[in-house]
């Protein structure tokens, strides 16, 4: 007997809260009722990006989100620069080569992290670049881009973006987007929220909304400006999904009275935990320089896919962690930090681990990763 | 930032499909869909109770259904015999007495079992005793009695009927009800069947309901021949906790699924690993010789104040043990096995100990209460 438990990087656990709320009867979306309830979701989700700018709130995936920052910044035969170090970064490819864009791709191996001054290069190489395209959390690989100094570079080119998806940095690492200068800030729902998929999210710069002026390119669903003229009266441009912004209002509520910075730091907790326990079990992680704190990618011992270790979490215990995707199946597991999981849940996972390598017969000392774990545990909270 | 769980032996967790079939519109309950649902509880009950004997249901706590034992069974001035090892059974002396009958106590130590020997001694000296009450597991220390043995003792006398307060052994441990003569069990909803509080049940023996037939005391609410007369109508004779028969409905179509003897297994696996955990932490169990499985009592190391450790879990992981009860209180920490846990929950239970103990200066090993648990699991799923 087990209880099912996601500890997936998205979508991640639903806070509580977030379930009873959208349990209650619904509301109609062009009433005063629900523009009080949308207006508080915007004003939260600045509190959540720690920014003064716009933050635009679609009812899409976070992909859909993506696609806007693309759609709104580039006209066909615009020159991007991609940072590409996973599969989310060959989403950025896909969407911009989708859209005409004249699409160069800084490739970095996965579950490494950009050098700063290889953009800066590309950037020197390619003066026209009308818009920087990156993660500040590759959830594919675990890597965390060092998005701080990557604004510093496009801070000082008037005519360049800087778009960074944070889908799973939102909330989970320190992204304070107007001293950063993070011109696009795209997130989602199913994160650090602590929602169900369903919402995206993108902060525009005023940088951006002087490039997003004279763009050129097809779009309706994704437009940006017209969305600002809808947010501002308290609306959307289309109907909109009603409950989860209920939900969105509960799980803002809770972030708020938690403190955003407790939110983030929880995150750091359960991550440090997690790499100290893997190191301490003699496991690789895959992004060992620059690791995010929003997932830890996990590399399975040699001789061993990692599918089997997600499937004995699953059949064994309940437990649904990722594995690699692409190229990377097979090779890693990912294990989710970000939005609600708390201290308990990970060391529970971790003990889980050292069951199911014990089982595999890896030679592993049974405890020891949740020895390291609770070790980073006091060290953090004496 | 985390979680808020209950480790407490009553209430213990609810099953998610429970909560969900509370939160549906209210059926009436002198409907035939209703009586349908409430057929389908009653013969789920006795599926729990592994019995032939009726099974009924009344809306009351277990303390309801213990009240009710003693008044269809007791008239005044009758021969009671209690068993009492702890608070539980002091509440079936308080009951006997407030209803007049000649009660006679066999006190064991707190941690301690019955003699069944003793048991069969105390009825030699006394042939006309009318009831023999006991607990199988008694929650405030921890400690099983062997009902099975007393059923023998019990089944030879034609005139004495043995009530169990099965409240936290029922669907934790072993009681195949008919085979071990055990005439009246009590139990509740908010234990082992992963409901809320609210709900109390009897079985019934042939035995016992001719001693019922000849009882002459004042009962109005738990009549069990009149509720007889309206379980067999599939109905209650007042109106019922319908949501929780309801819910009920869901829980016993889970445990159906999942098998009663997985449900019982499942809360031996959980209570040997923490048997385990304590041990290998150096602590002392609270009833070391006859443990039951539906709680760990574990006793507070020396020096400390249990209620420091309760306090801990609480306040530093949002984790709610029990601390002893009464005279107990501040000696010992109660965890509960019974229901809706499984062993990912009761690892992280041991390592949040560990951490607890090593943050009061107790010379504990961090990760040997887990080890400990981790090969009791792999012991007994290999």
């Amino acid at each position: 007997m087990f209880k099912e438990r996601l500890f997936t990087p998205g979508p991640t656990q639903l806070l509580p809260g977030v379930q009873t709320a959208m349990a209650q009867p619904i509301v109609h979306h062009r009433t005063e009722e629900f523009r009080s309830i949308f207006r508080e979701v915007l004003d939260g989700l600045r509190y959540m990006y720690n920014t003064e700018n716009d933050v635009l709130c679609f009812t899409a995936s976070g992909s859909g989100a993506m696609e806007g920052a693309v759609v709104n910044l580039l006209s066909p035969g615009d020159k991007a620069l991609v940072v590409s170090a996973g599969k989310f970064g060959e989403r950025w490819t896909g969407l911009c080569k989708a859209f005409g864009a004249n699409t160069n791709v800084l490739s970095i191996p996965y579950g490494q992290a950009a050098n700063p001054r290889d953009v800066a290069a590309e950037l020197d190489k390619h003066p026209d670049t009308r818009a920087v395209f990156v993660q500040y959390s590759e959830s594919s690989t675990g890597a965390r881009h060092d998005v701080k100094a990557l604004g510093e570079i496009v801070h000082r080119r008037p005519k360049t973006a800087l778009v960074v998806d944070a889908i799973t940095g939102l909330g989970v690492m320190e992204m304070p987007v107007d001293e950063w200068h993070l011109d696009v800030v795209v997130a989602g729902s199913q994160k650090a929220l602590m929602l169900p998929p369903g919402l995206a999210f993108a902060s525009v710069s005023q940088k951006a909304w002087e490039l997003i002026e004279t763009t050129r390119s097809s779009k309706f669903y994704f437009d940006y400006r017209k969305e600002r003229k809808s947010n501002a009266k308290g609306e959307s441009s289309y109907t909109p999904a009603i409950t989860l912004i209920v939900a969105a209002r509960e799980a803002i509520r809770h972030i708020r009275s938690l403190g955003r910075d407790q939110l983030i730091a929880n995150a750091g907790l359960l991550a440090e935990a997690t790499r100290g326990a893997a190191k301490a079990l003699g496991l690789r992680l895959f992004a060992e320089s620059s690791p995010s704190d929003a997932l830890t990618a996990i590399c399975a011992p040699s001789g061993v896919d990692s599918g089997t270790i997600v499937k004995a979490f699953k059949k064994e215990f309940g437990a649904t962690v990722a594995n690699g995707q692409g190229e990377m199946k097979g090779q890693l597991f990912r294990i989710a930090h970000l939005g609600y999981y708390d201290f308990t849940d990970t060391v529970a996972l971790i003990a889980l681990l050292e069951i199911i390598l014990k089982r595999l017969n890896i030679p592993v000392e049974l405890g020891a990763g949740v020895t390291a774990a609770q070790k980073v545990y006091l060290a953090r909270s004496s």
